[in-house]
Formats: C-alpha cells, structure tokens, sequence
C-alpha cells in the first residue's frame, strides 16, 4: 500500500510531523487510521478509543513542542496514533507482543511517553506534578494531559482537578469527550457534559443578550451601571463550561475532535498565551473512521482479532463461555429466586458479563461508572439495608477499594459479594492489568471469606454459596477467558462442605492448587507420574479462611506441600498456609509457588508462563529439585 | 450542675427531644455543649468538629424521625451531640475508653448509627445505597448524610456526589462548611464555596436584575420573550450552588448552622416537599461556643486531656518528641542540603509533622487535603520530574492509595518516599484508624524497599538513607506517639548496611523484632532470662526486601526464630520471613508473632496489648509454650 503511507514514511518524529504544511494534516490522520485498523485487526487491541484520538494526536505533537513539552495520555488506549507519530510506526505491528510495542503508554518505551498507565484517571494528578517540579526548577515547557470523558468520573481525576483549578501553573487539560467511558458514560458530570453540546439555548441567548443590551444605551447611570453587572453575570452563564470555571479552570470549547484546524487555533492560542488552569473541551466520536468501530464502539474497546472487511471477530476457541459469561448468567439465574440480589459493575457491564443481568434485571442492576472506590462503598449501603449486592470487578482495578472493602465492608461484616475477574495474569494489556495482587491484598481483611473457582462449575457453586450460606464479606476470583468446557446442567447449588477437595489421592507430597491453577496442576501430576512420583492432588477451594484440621492431616501425611497459585507469591494462598503450619507447630515443609515479586511484561499467557516460572514443566522441575535436595539433605544428616 | 443538665435529663431519644417546644432548643444545645467540653478535657477526643455541629445534630433530629429516617455522619467526629441525643447520654462519661462508647458512630453500638465511619467521605456513597434499597424494597423513610466541605475534596465524596447527582433518588446531603478539614481546607471546590459566602454580589445583582426586569414590560413582543430567557439565565446564574445543581443536585443555603430555628425551616421543608438529589448547605463554626477552641481548632480537632478553664492541653509523659515531630524536623534538616526534595500531606500538616518542613519550605510543601490517592500520584508526577517527593500519610489512610502506589509510583520504581506514621494500634480512635495492615499490603507491591525503626534516631538515619541511598519507592513505617528518647546529636546518615542489626548475641532461640516493637521485644528478653533462657534479639530494621545470607544465617544457628511485628499476622513481615526460609529449604521453625486476624476496638494501647497478646508477658508465654511443645517433640521422636 505504497501511496497510503507515503507522508508517515517522512515521519520518524513529531518534529518531522511539524515540518509538514497544515494542509497535509489530514492526510496523515487517514494513513494512521489505516494502520490502526489493519493492525488491531491482526492483532487485538484497543482500537475505537484511538481512532477516536488521531486528529486530537495530531493536533497536539503540531502545536506543542514534544518531547520538551509534556503530553500525558490518560489511561493511554487511546495513544496509537502517539506512539506511531513518535517513532515507533515500523514496530507497531509487534504491537502488545512480548518484547513489542506495548498497548499502553511506557516511560521505558519512549521519551515521548511522560507516564506509564493503564489504569485511568492519573494524568491530572501526575501532570500536575509535572507542571510544579517544572515550576520549582525554573523550567518552562508545557504539560498537556489528555483525558477522556468516563475519566473524568473517576475520584482520583476529582482529586486532580480539584488541586489543579487552586494552582496558579500552567497546564492544560484536554477532555476528549466522546460520550462513553467503555459502555454508554453514566452519572451527573456525564449529563452536564451532555448539555454543554445540546443545549442551544446557551448559544441563542448570547446573541439576543448582547443585542438587548444594546438596546439599553441611553438609559440612566443607575441603569448603565446595572447592565454592566447582567453583562457580567449573563457572560459568565452563556459561556459553557462554567462547571470548570466554578473549579478554577479557565475554559475553551466545545470543539470538533475531528476537525484538525478548529483544534490548531485553539491549541496554539492555550500553548502560547493562556496562563493557569486551563481545559480545553474536545467532542470526538470513538471508533471515527471505521464504519463497525463507529456503530459499537463498546464491541471495539477492546477486541480481538477481526476481518477488517466484515468487522466480524475471529472466533478463538472451542465456544466454551467465559468465566466472565458464567458469573452473569449465573446471577441472573440466582437472581430470578432471590429478588435482593442485586449487582453493580464499574463501567464493565460487558466484561464483567453483568450485561446478562442488567438486561433481565435493569431496576437491580448498577453500572456507578469508573467509580470503583464508590462502587464498594454503595454496595455497603445497599447490603446495610437488606439487599445482597454482588460486586463484579476486575482483580486490577479492585485495587482502588482496598480501603472500602476493609473500612466499608468488613468492619461490620457485610454481606457484599465480590466477584474479582481477570485474576492472574491477562497477557497482552501487560503490567497495568495483570491481576498479581488480589489473594495478597484481600487475605490481610478480617471476616473476608475468598474462594478462588477451578472450574465453571465450581464457580457456579461458590457464586450461590456466597449469596445464600456465608454470613459476611465474600470474594470470588477466577481468570480472565473461558473457562475449561464443563457442561453445565444443574442448578447452582451450596457446597456443602466449606473445606477443599481432593482430586487425586497420592503419597509422600501434596499439591494445593488454588482455583484456576488446578489445569496447571493436573499436567504438573501427569508429569511427576513419568518420574514415578504419585503426588496428592487438592484443589483448595478455600483461601480464607483455612481450613485447619484439613491442612494438619495433610501435612502430617505428606513429607512435602506444594502450593500453586495465579497471584505474586508475596503474601499470597501459600503464605497462608505457612503461617497456619507456623502457628500448629507442623514441620512438613511446605513451598509456596506462585508470581515473583516483580512486575510482568505485556505478551501472550504462554510467554508469561514461561518467564514467571508457572508452565507444568518448569513447576514440575522446582518440585524435583526440592525433593531430591531435601531427600539428600535427610541423607545427610541420618535422618 | 444540676440546672444546666434539667432538659438532657428528659431526653433519653430523639423522641423526646421532638416532644420539646422549639424554644426549648438552644437551651439544649447548651447543655450538650457543656457536657462535651467536660467530657473531652476529662477523656481527649475530637472537640471542634462536633462543638460546630450541635445545633445541626438538634435540628435534624428534630425535622427527621430517627431512626426511622437514616441519619449519616460522614467521618462521625462530629458526632458526639448526636451521641448524647440518642440514648448515649449517661453512657458519654466512657467516651473512647475500652468497652465504652466510641469516638465514632458505629453500627453495633446504636439503632441511629447507620454507617460505621472514622474515614471520611464515605456518606454519599452509603447513603445512595441505602436511599436505592429502600426504592427496591418499596419503602419510604428519608435519608439524609451530613459531610464536611473538607471530606467533599476526597474523591470518594465526588465519586458518590456523580452518581447520586444523575439518580432520581429522595436523599439529601447536608454539606456542614466550617472552611475547615483538620487545618485550613484548600482546593478548588473549597475556594467556590468560600465564593459563595462572601461574593455579596450575587445578592446585589439579584435584587438589581428583578427591578430591571420589572421596569421592562412594556416592551415589545420579541423582548418580553427575550427578557423571559434573561429572567431564567440570570436567576441560575445568581442563585448560588450552580455548581450543585450543574450535578443534578437541589441547592439549598447557605443557612447559619447555629441558628436553629433556619435550619428547622429548611429541613422541614426538605423533608416534607423536596424531592430527588437535594443539597442544603449549612455554614458552622468548628470549635463553637468554647472560645479556645473557635481561636484554634485545629488544636482541638483531636485533642487530649485539657483544661477546661484555661485551655491548656495535660502534657503527658516526659516531653520526648513523637515520630512525627522527628519526621518533620528531620525532613526540614535534609531539605536545607537537598533543595529538590519536596513534602506532600493529605490534610495533615500538623499530625504528620510536616508543618515544620511547611514553615521552612513553604514553595516545597504541599496540603492536597483529604485525597491520599492523588496525593500519590501527584508524587508520582513530582518524581518523573526529578524530584524527591516525600509522602507523609497515616497507614490506615494509605489503604486509600494501594492502587496508586502500585500503578503510579512502584511500575516505574520511583523515587517517592513514604513516610507511614500511625503504624500499629492507635488506641482510642479504634478500628477506623488502627494501622494494622501497612507491612502486608506494602510487601505485595514488587520493587518497594520497606523499613520500619526501632527509634528516633534509626528513623532519621531511615529517612536519610531513603532520600539518599535508596533507588527507588521506600515506605518507613513508625507507630503513633512518642519515640524512646534517644538523644540526637548528630545529623542523619546513610545506614552503611541495608541489614538487620544484631541487639544481643544469644543462643538456641532468636528473637526478630519490627520497628517500634524492639521495645517490647527487650522486655520478652528480659522475662525469658528469668527462665534461664538467653535469646539473640534482631532489629529487622528492613521488610523488604529480606537480607537472604542474614536469615540464611541465623535460622541455621538456632533452634527457633520468633518475630515479632505491630501488624496483622496475616502476610507481615513474618511471613516474609517464612517465604525465605520455605524457598531455601529451611527446616528451623519460624513463629510469626503479630496482631490477630481480626479488627481491635477502641481502649487505652496497654487494654489492647493485653486484648491482642502483644504485651510482653502474652509473648513469653506464647515462646515458651512453643519452646516446650517442640521440645516434647523433638523428644519424642526420639531425634
């Protein structure tokens, strides 16, 4: 496709960009777009959030002096245009591949990417950092941060904003509204935003305003005085925006995201003479240019791979559901017998697979937006008054509610059920959306019950056990994609012992696997078998609390515990057990595997397995090292 | 004095109080002021914040029928009035003793406490869900949530305000604005609603424009309908709270909080009337009524014993300066050599120290008010920059930022120190503000060094060695109060050997103490002499990362290691330990020693030694036990 990407191949940075007539600007936007489509479309990826952001990337690297200047990317899926003007146009197609192109922007990436992020709502807070340190040294380059409309709603953009509008530095805020967070925006800001737009009246007025006043002319001085002052409050009501200006910002727009001239003028204007707070107001539409993207842009958030011609996903897979698929339907099930039950997502009606629920249950279903802190603590209420919310969440982004879960929830032993999806690693999202932490972080709350699901089933199970046997807080985490094609055709039903289950009964050494892990497990007992090893299998079910005379037994008939987990091993199931070991006095020893304690790249699950250690054969050949070292070390000492 | 306590006498619930004439009411006020000032000189506790909210707790019980209606107290410091009207009068004199009444409104100690708080922010949030319960459930009663304008900056409150704002749900908020959070409030949202008050004119032009407009009607058709839209624009405009009712909120105020009579207009109306998302914005004086404390409130936000005649504060113990005193003036030393390190506290400038660093610095000190995720991020941003931002923050508050710290601050291994001060068991603020979890959430984060001295001067040469020595995150962890007295006479240094330090050499047994519990640590040594038992005694000094050859070391030259920590058992240091030793294959059993897995009440930190086993007696017992029971054993089996 030689001609489409003629004016790309000159650009090897913004300053090539920049080099460029303006007039040339939108053909440039065209071939981006073009690589953008063709390579999600091989790839995955999130691509309506970027084509909605081409013109606007554009726009920015034309008017502002980057890398000098500093561009912020909040959450950042919407910075492939970014990467491919900065640089990186030739290695995109490795994009979100293991050692490629990562899908968000990286410090480590590129100079032109000023802060590492996945998570949303960051950029106000840390360009506002920026911009101070700038100040403190004597420097003077500009600090932009780019932020979408469902950002906004997040506390830690409040947060943000609301130090940002009492400074006196100079930054700008971008809000790149495009009506959605992931699914449709949801909450009072969103409505506000929405008004800004259609609102015409706004517009009417000030024309008719001025005319009247006009008219006023010749009137007496108490009067000219007077209309000074409705000059003064009807301006300052005509100007949309005033929201922002109530917080300190000085306000410029709406503008068309799409239109890449409209932006120029008002981008050189703030660059070069606004002072302070400012926010620049951008409507873009997600998934512009690509006519699938454009019609549902929630499909295109983030997506697999596609036929580019049809917009038709590439099925993967045996059609087995999604764990995610298997907790809506499952609630919705539940739901239908138990009219308290009610669910919340934060923003993630579609990949929680909640969207099941909210569509037969639209009166108890709540979609707070990307609130997760909040998300928590409205279920708080809900559960104080009788109901039995159920709160699906992906493990990452459960992070933001530590505090809610232990001060909102657990405190008095709420009956709130946590749903805590894409649990281990996810693969190709990388470090940001890896879920390492959740067993760790959540074991450290008083009253908490965790189950962690081996199968759909079981998930089905834990799900109607948390909801109708388990008096206080419940966290259930499973993995991000299908489950293992367990055929399902019973009702959900109590598990009636709250112990763990024993798979395979072997001798000498135990292997606790904690949920998911269990596919791992069972190829890590195929292969011991070949060295003639005949290892106990247990899938344990339960992480908190333990179950202690179940653990005592175990230990005391095994001479070595392996447990195997999908979370850092800092901390996490296996901790758990040492600890009880600990406090019993047992001498088995017992080895936690599970993550490393360091931060995970972007790459496919295989990858990922491999550099963490977590594939059968590497587990398998941990578990022989450690029993032939310890079996010599017993040698040894004459044991 | 029998005549001030005649009306509160008759007042045994809310009932009653509904049962007295309103002229009755200021005379109540009175006497409920009366007691608070007697009891919090006798007791400590928080005296400014519920001395501003006596009249609005009369009024609100006295227009809403509680506790039918739901009455929530957004951080519940403000509460005591409402303690005293409900039923907790004679109960007051035990105000934060152990197994007496809480500083805070807690849902197991009253039918009219709704919510469990000592965080802030949380009451929209809760009260949103229990206004949608109660919708579900098809019930009717009113709920109302009463917030201060500084837990209005926390995202949290914003995240909940978005989300009640686009709902059709009857609640109302009460925003008490004393300008305050625990110092001076700043922001944004704090400067408009200081706007609001003294803009007069808004008032001015309000009365100007409605004669204006009346001096036009007799002007054409095309006018008349213009002027109609004037009309509409300029009474939004003057109306004050547009920004509330930009977010879907009925704006209500401002009205005096200490005039009871406006308020009983306002609430009545409200209650009877109002429908959907109301606002009533009551303006109150933090500290009313007791002159000291309207002179300085913050002084009397949390306060110890004083005396009631003079003001003065009982000075307790021996004048040896707290950790955090430590803190800030040690920050302020090194500040002078290091001109890029900067300060950040979320409302706190007093509590943590930092005031000293603020007086000093003031262009290198930052307040973000209560908005500890930002606060990180914000340092986050300050780093990338090429500064040395050093966060101050209570454990129990950084809950808030754990996902920050994560994503923000440890991906890129930052420069960001952390200053996590109220470590441990805080005494009589109970559960709320227990730092129990610090050691075990911050561990799970990879890349973070954690330290945690056993004194003033190790803390100093901590801080030293972060700023300095460290590449990226540190934490340091202290415990609320004073340090041990150290004298301090040089100046910080870098601690040459990032390892544990050896207190006393002994033998067969080791001891292995975490910050602040050496002290305790020194005791159970002490006792253990007594049973001819001579242990080694480690000062840990780091939690992670763990010095592997140290512990390889030790647990090879004893026959047990106890640790010792002021954390959950639960995934502590402790725990890290056991990791270790399980990854090498150490057979020397480790004992964690720690905080149970359960939330701790409120009570005197020498109750909650004894209620936790972590005095130094519970211990010993505890190591001889496990001494003697391995001793048998061992025995036994004949090894």
């Amino acid at each position: 496709n030689q001609r489409l990407s003629s004016l790309l191949e000159a650009i090897s940075s913004p300053a090539d960009l920049r080099a460029l007539p303006k007039t040339k600007l939108p053909a440039v936007a065209e071939e981006i777009r073009d690589i953008l489509i063709e390579t999600v479309s091989r790839r995955g990826g999130h691509l309506a959030s970027s084509l909605g952001a081409v013109e606007l990337a554009i726009a920015l690297h034309y008017c502002y002096k980057t890398p000098e200047d500093k561009l912020l990317w909040d959450v950042g899926h919407q910075a492939y245009a970014h990467k491919i003007l900065t640089g990186r146009r030739e290695r995109f197609d490795s994009l979100r591949a293991y050692k490629g192109i990562s899908g968000f922007p990286r410090i480590s990436e590129s100079e032109y990417d000023n802060l590492s992020v996945g998570h949303s709502s960051t950029s106000i807070s840390a360009g506002l950092g920026m911009a101070l340190a700038r100040d403190l040294r004597g420097e003077s380059h500009g600090v932009v941060a780019v932020i979408g409309d469902g950002s906004l709603s997040s506390g830690l953009a409040f947060e943000g904003l609301n130090n940002f509008g009492s400074s006196s530095t100079n930054m700008t805020v971008v809000l790149n509204d495009n009506e959605m967070s992931i699914s449709k925006n949801v909450g009072a800001l969103s409505r506000y935003l929405t008004r800004l737009l259609t609102d015409k009246r706004y517009n009417r007025i000030k024309s008719d305003v001025w005319e009247l006043l006009g008219n006023l002319h010749n009137v007496g001085e108490r009067i000219r005085t007077l209309v000074h002052s409705v000059d003064d409050a009807v301006k300052h009501f005509v100007i949309p925006g005033k929201l922002f200006e109530d917080m300190g910002l000085r306000y410029f727009g709406p503008i068309d995201g799409h239109n890449i001239n409209d932006m120029l003028e008002i981008f050189q204007f703030v660059r070069n003479a606004a002072k302070g707070p400012v926010l620049v107001h951008v409507i873009t539409k997600k998934g512009k240019g690509y006519r699938f993207a454009e019609k549902d842009a929630t499909k295109y958030h983030g997506i697999g791979c596609f036929s580019r011609s049809t917009g038709d996903v590439i099925a993967k897979g045996n059609g087995v559901p999604s764990y995610s698929e298997v907790v809506g339907k499952t609630l919705t099930e539940i739901a239908a017998e138990n009219e308290d039950l009610v669910a919340i997502t934060a923003a993630m009606p579609d990949g929680t697979g909640l969207k099941h629920f909210r569509d037969a249950y639209p009166k108890r279903f709540f979609d707070v937006g990307i609130a997760e802190s909040h998300a928590v603590t409205f279920a708080a209420g809900l559960a104080l008054r009788g109901l039995r919310p159920v709160v699906a969440v992906y493990s990452t982004f459960l992070q933001r509610a530590y505090d809610q879960i232990i001060h909102d929830v657990a405190l008095d032993k709420l009956n709130v059920v946590f749903c805590v999806d894409r649990a281990g690693l996810v693969g190709e999202d990388g470090p940001t959306h890896h879920g390492m932490f959740d067993l760790s972080f959540l074991r450290t709350v008083p009253n908490l019950t965790i189950m962690a699901p081996a199968d759909e089933a079981e998930l089905r199970d834990m799900l109607f056990t948390a909801i109708h046997a388990i008096d206080g807080p419940v966290c259930i985490r499973y993995p991000r994609g299908c489950g293992r094609g367990i055929q399902i055709d019973s009702p959900p039903a109590t598990i009636s012992q709250l112990s763990p289950r024993t798979i395979r009964k072997g001798t000498k050494l135990a292997i606790v696997s904690v949920g998911h892990a269990l596919t791992t497990a069972e190829c890590v007992c195929d292969l011991l078998k070949d060295q003639n090893i005949n290892p106990t299998l247990i899938d344990a079910r339960f992480v908190k609390p333990l179950d202690l005379d179940f653990y005592r037994v175990l230990t005391t008939n095994h001479d070595f515990v392996f447990t195997i987990e999908h979370n850092t091993i800092t901390g996490g199931f296996g901790c758990g057990v040492l600890e009880l070991a600990a406090s019993e006095g047992v001498q088995t020893p017992i080895i936690p595997i599970g993550y490393p304690d360091r931060f995970v790249t972007h790459g496919k699950m295989t990858e990922l397995s491999e550099i963490t250690g977590m594939t059968p054969e590497k587990i398998t050949a941990r578990i022989m090292e450690f029993a032939v070292t310890a079996g010599r070390r017993k040698a040894k000492n004459g044991q």
